[in-house]
C-alpha cells in the first residue's frame, strides 16, 4: 500500500471550529496520518489536545516555533508532507512563511494574510522555495462547484456575461453584538484590518466567482455600510466588478442578513446558458441551456464531469456536505504530493485546488474594494 | 346594489399582453364595467376589439383624442370613473395629462413617463386637477407584499438596515435578439431613453423596496453593463443606494440572466428580523425573527394583517397570482372613488396603491442611477 | 362581437367561499354574463346578494324552484346558457336533475352527488336530455395539469406504471374540532355519508390521477382511520388501487396533516419518465425523462402543448392560480356551448373538462373504497 | 488520551459502496483504528485491499472464518472492540452469529438477516452473549432525525396520529434492467427472498417511522406490484399499518419512481403539531405547531435538543451529509463500548442507535407485509 502522508497542523485546537473540519477532511480518504501539531496558543492545552488526537508526545508541540525547529530536523522518512496553518488570521503570514522557507508544503486557512504585501511575499516565498502554498477556500471542493467549473471550461455556457455571488448571513445582526467580544473584534480596524464582512465571507464569494469562471477580477466599485451602531468596519458590502475579459460581476456580502443561515450562492450567466448553485443545497446544480427548460443536475449522476466524479464519495441521491468538500482539497494535495514523490505528472483533475495565487488575488480584489469604497465608489483597478 | 364603476382604457388592445391583465384585474371583483376604450393604434382594429370586449359601439373609439373629446362631454351619469393608460411608454405623458386635465381619474401603466420632467409635470397636473394619478406597479398588489409592508410598519423588523431587491430575467439573452425588432428597440436610446434593464424591470425592484419599507431613496451609485454585443443601453445593472434614513439598498436588474423566468425578489433585513419574498412563489412570506427559526407565513392564514386579508380572495393553501395582484390595485381605486362619491373617508387599507408620486420617485432614482453610471459610479443624489 | 353567454348559479351566496371563485372564474375571460341566481337558502338574503352582484331584480330569486320555473319559461334569446349548482352536497342531485330535465346545461360542484345511485341517475338524465353535465374538479384546469395530461397522451412517459396522488391538509386537526359545528358534520355519517376525508379531498386526488393518465380505476383496497376522538368517519385514508390497464395507484387523503396547507400533489411514473406536480407550486411541472436530468417545465413557456397554452393567460414567470384554473373550466364550456350554437365541432382542446361521467367514476371509486375499508382492506371492484 | 478503539470489518471491500462509507464513518471522529478485516470474497484481493487501507498484513485476512479464528485468540489488549459485517445479505446471519458467539460486539449492515427466524436467533444470540448487536440504519444518525425523535419524546407533537414514510427511487426503472444482472437478482425470490422494494429501501422508511415515534408496528395491510415485466418480486409497495398504540402509518416504497434520486422522507402528524423531513435536504426539519406557522429548524442551531447537538460536527448553515450520519452510529457505539470498559453508565444520548431488536422488528413488519400482500391485503399481525 502507499504509505500514509504525514500531516501536521498549527492552530486548530480544541476550541477551534475549523480545526475539527481539517482533521476530518484530512482523514476522510485515509491519505494522511495526523503526525504532528502545535494546536493551541496555550502550550499545555495544545500538547494535551494533540496527544488526545493520537499524535505522539514527542511531536505534540506547545508552540509553532518549537514545532518548526524540531520537525525541520527530522529525517526524510519522518518529515511532514503537509502543514496546515489554521491560526488566527494575523499570524498566517509569519507561520506559513517560516514553514515554506524550511521546505514544507503548506495549506493555509483563508484569508492567506491580512494585507496584500505579505500575501505577495508569501506567494513569492513559495515560488522561491518551490513548495506548495494552498489556501483553504473549502467551498471550491464541492463536487457540483467542480462540475460548474468544468462546464464553463468546456464552453457549455458560451462566453460568460454576468456572475452573481453572495455570501450573506445574519450571525452578527444582534445589536448586542456590538459589545460581544467574539464579534466586536471583527469590526475593529486594529484587529480585523480594513474590511470585515467582505474580507470575512465576501472573499469566498469572490473566489467562487473566479474559481468557477476561471477568470481574474480587473477592477471594482464598492459600497461598504456599517449598519449596526458602533461598528467602524462594514457589516454589509456590495461590489460591482469587471473580470479581465470584460465580464460583469455582482458581489454581495453581509453579516446582518437575519434569516440567512449561511448564504453562499453563485449564479453564472453566459451566452449559451445559466447556472445556479447554493451552498445550502450543494448536491444540486441548476443548469438552463439558452431557450430550454432548467435541468437539475445531481451530484453522483453518471453523466457528470470527471472533475465532479472525482470529488464524490457516495451515490446519487445521498447528501455530501462540507466535510467532503474540505476532504477534496486534501485529496487534491495528496495526489500532488504523491506525484511529486513518484516523479510523475499529477492527475490533472487534482490541480484545481485553490492556490496561494488565488488567495492573493482575492485579497487584491478586497484591497481594491476598500480603496473604492473610501473613494465614493470610484472604479479602482485590482 | 352600488352601481358598477365605469372604466375606460387607452391602449391594451388585442396584441397587448398587459391589456388583458388589466381587463381581468378590473373585472375580478365586479366593481367595474368596461365602458369605453381606444384600444389600438390602428383605429379600426381598436374599435372592433373594443366592441368584442362588450363596449358599446358609440364608445369604442379609434383614437384616444376622439375618446377624450367625446367622453369629456358625457353627462355625469355616464362619465368614466377611471381611465387606464396602457399605451407605449413614450405616449403615457401626453395621454395621461390630457385626461387628468379633462377631470378624469387615471391609472397609468409603468413607467409613468420616459423622462423625469414630464413625470414631475404629470404629478403636478394631477395635484392641480385634484384627480387620482395611480401607477400600475402591480406587484405591490400581492397579498404577502402587503403583509410585508404591514409588518415593517408595525415595527416587527425593527429599524430597517438593508433591503435587497432583484428583478433579473433571461428574456433578452439570445445574441440574436440584437437583431430582433421586438427586443432591439429596448436597447436603442432614441426609442427607450437613457436606461433599459433598470428602467424596464429594475424599477419594479426599486418600487418594491420603497413600497415595503415605506422609505424614499436619497442617493445611488450605479453600474450599467451592455453584455450582448451591439446594445447601446444596459442589459444588466447594479445599484447601491441609501434611503433617506440611511438604510442601505442593493438592487440588481438584468435581462440576460438565463434560467430566471421572472426573477423579482425582495429581502429586507432589520434590527429585529428579516423577510424574504419571491414573485414566483408569491403566496409565502419567509419571516425570521432575530434569533429564532424562520417562519413560513401563508397567504390566507387567519393571523395575517388586515392589509393582507383584504387583498386575498381564496382560502389558505390555494394559489393566488398576478391577476389577483392587479385586481387589488383596481379594488383599492374602487374604494377611493366610491368614498369620494359618498363624501366619506376611504378605508385606510385602500390608500396604499402606488401613486404618481411613487412613479415619479422611482423614475428619479433611475435618473440618478443613469447619471451615476455615466460618472463612473460616483454617488449621486436623487 | 359574439354575445356573452348567460350564466346562472344556484347557491354560492355571500357566505359561500366557492361561490366567489365561480363568479370570478366565469367572469375571467368575458365569456359570461351573470344573468340569474338563487344564491342563498335564505330567500331575502339571496335576492339581495344577487342584485348586488348585478343581476336584474326579476332574475334574482329567493329559491331555486322559483328560478327553475321562471327561467324555463324565458324566450331562447334570454334563456340561460349554463347553470352552476354550488349548493350543499346533499342537494346537488335534485337541483341538477331538475335543471337538466328542463333542458339546461349544468356545471355541478363536486361531489356530483352523495351516493352512487343518484350520480348514475344524474349522468343518465344528462344523456337523455342531451345536455352538458360537467363537474367542477377545478384543479384539472391548471395549465400544467393540462400539460401533464398532454404528455401522457403523447406517450412521453411510455406506459404508466405507478401514480401517486395525495390531498392531505391539516384543517381538521384541532381536537376541539370534534365539537366545532362547522367541522363536526363532516364526520357524522348522517350528514356526510359514508366517507369524510376521502370523499372531501381524496376525490380530487383520485380524479387528478384519472385525469392526467386518462385511465379509470378498476379495483381498490382501502384503509380508513378516525384519528381525532369522537369521529365516526375517517379523517385519514389510504387507498391502493389498480387502473383498468393494471397500472398501480397510491392515494392518501387526510384532514389532520398539520403543516400541510393544501396538500394536493400528483406524481406519475412511466416506463420512459416521471412527472411531479403540486397545487401549491402550480406553475411548474417537474419532468424526468428516464436516465436524464429532471427538467423544470414552466407555465407559459412557448414549447408547451397547445392544451397548456390555451389554459394560460399571462406570460411565463408570472403566477397563475386557482381562479385561472376555475376559469379554464368555464372557458371550455363556453367553447362547447358556442360550437353547439354555431353547429360546428368544438375545439378539441376544450373537450377535456371533467364530465358527469368523471364525477360518477370518482364516486364509484370512493364507494368501492368504503366497502373495502369495511371489509378489512379486501380488494373490491369499482 | 483514551486509546483508539480497534475496529474490524467483514466485507466492504474495494468494489463495495457501503464499505467506503463505513470506513469514513468509523474514522470521522478519530474514535476507531481500522485494525483488522476480511474485506472481499476473493481472498487475495481482500488482503491486498486491507493492507492498502492501512491494516497490518497479519490482520489482513482472506476469509472471515480465518479472521474469526485468529482474532478470537488475540490478547485483550489487541482484541477488536467492534466488528462490522458488510457482506451480502444472505451471509449476515452466519457471520454475525459467529462473531457474537466468540464474544465480539457487532454492527451489522441492514437487513439484519434475510428471514425472520434467523433474525430472532441472532438477537437471542447477542442477548445470551451479552454483546452489542447494532444494525446500520444509517439515516437514523442524521442530526435532524435525532431532533425529530427528541421532539416526539418531549411531547411536542402531542399524541402521534399519522406517520407517512416513503423511500421511493427510480434506479430500477429501466425496462432493460430486467436483464441487468446487477438488478435482476433483486427481483428473484431465490436470491432476494420474499420481498424486493419493501425489503430493500422500504425497511428504512419503516425503521424511520419507528425510530422517530418510538413505536412498534402491530399490524399491516400491504399491496405489492411488479411493474417492470419479468419481475417476480415487487418493485412498488404500499403498506397501511397500525402502531401498537393505534397510531396510523402509511408506507410507500418503490424502485421505479423515475425522477426521485433517493426519496426517503418522513412526515409525522400529532395532536399538537406536525413534522416533515427529507433525506435529500437533511439539515432542515419543518415543524408546524398546531395553528401556527411552519418553522424551519436548522441543524446546528443553538436551540436544538442535546441529541441533535451531539450528532452535529459543524456550524449552522453548513451541510452535513450521510457520512456524518454513519459516523454518528459509530460515535454512539464508541461511547457504549468505552462506558462498559470504564464500568460507568453511557451517555444516555448514545443509547439511541438502532439495535438488533430494531432490525428484527423491521423484518417482522416486512414479513407480515409479505403475508398480507399474498392474502389480498388482509390485515396481518406483526
Amino acid at each position: 500500500m502507499p504509505r500514509k502522508l504525514r500531516w501536521g497542523m498549527v492552530g486548530g485546537g480544541e476550541s477551534s471550529q475549523i480545526g475539527g473540519a481539517h482533521r476530518i477532511g484530512a482523514g476522510l480518504d485515509g491519505e494522511y496520518r495526523f503526525a504532528a501539531g502545535a494546536l493551541d496558543i496555550n502550550p499545555e492545552r495544545g500538547r494535551n489536545y494533540a496527544m488526545r488526537m493520537g499524535i505522539a508526545a514527542s511531536r505534540s508541540y506547545g508552540d509553532w516555533r518549537q514545532m518548526l525547529e524540531r520537525e525541520s530536523r527530522l529525517a526524510t522518512s519522518e518529515r511532514l508532507d503537509l502543514v496546515t496553518v489554521a491560526t488566527p488570521n494575523a499570524t498566517h503570514y509569519e507561520i506559513a512563511k517560516s514553514f515554506l522557507e524550511a521546505g514544507f508544503d503548506v495549506l493555509c486557512e483563508k484569508p492567506l494574510t491580512t494585507d496584500l504585501e505579505s500575501a505577495e511575499d508569501l506567494v513569492e516565498t513559495a515560488r522561491r522555495a518551490d513548495r506548495i502554498l494552498a489556501v483553504n477556500y473549502g467551498y471550491s471542493g464541492y463536487p457540483m462547484v467542480r462540475h460548474a467549473r468544468a462546464m464553463v471550461e468546456a464552453g457549455d455556457l458560451g462566453g460568460i456575461r454576468v456572475v452573481v455571488a453572495e455570501f450573506a448571513h445574519g450571525s452578527h445582526a444582534a445589536a448586542a453584538d456590538a459589545d460581544n467580544p467574539r464579534v466586536r473584534w471583527r469590526y475593529d480596524p486594529l484587529q480585523a484590518g480594513a474590511s470585515s464582512a467582505l474580507a470575512d465571507t465576501g472573499l469566498h464569494a469572490i473566489h467562487m466567482a473566479c474559481f468557477v469562471t476561471g477568470r481574474k477580477v480587473s477592477r471594482v466599485s464598492a459600497d461598504f455600510a456599517s449598519c449596526v451602531e458602533g461598528r467602524e468596519l462594514e457589516d454589509d458590502a456590495a461590489v460591482a466588478l469587471r473580470f479581465a475579459g470584460g465580464e460583469v460581476g455582482r458581489i454581495w456580502a453581509s453579516a446582518i442578513a437575519v434569516g440567512q443561515q449561511h448564504g453562499l450562492t453563485l449564479r453564472a450567466f453566459g451566452a449559451r446558458g445559466g447556472l445556479r448553485w447554493s451552498q445550502e443545497q450543494p448536491n444540486q446544480l441548476f443548469w438552463t441551456p439558452l431557450g430550454e427548460a432548467t435541468r437539475v443536475l445531481e451530484r453522483g449522476d453518471a453523466s457528470l464531469s470527471p472533475a465532479a466524479a472525482r470529488a464524490s464519495r457516495i451515490t446519487v441521491g445521498h447528501v455530501e456536505g462540507m466535510l467532503g468538500a474540505f476532504g477534496n482539497i486534501y485529496l487534491d494535495l495528496a495526489e500532488i504530493l504523491r506525484a511529486r514523490a513518484d516523479g510523475r505528472d499529477p492527475d490533472p483533475l487534482a490541480t484545481g485546488y485553490p492556490t496561494g495565487e488565488d488567495g492573493l488575488h482575492t485579497l487584491a480584489v478586497i484591497d481594491a474594494a476598500v480603496r473604492s469604497a473610501r473613494k465614493d465608489g470610484t472604479w479602482v483597478d485590482v
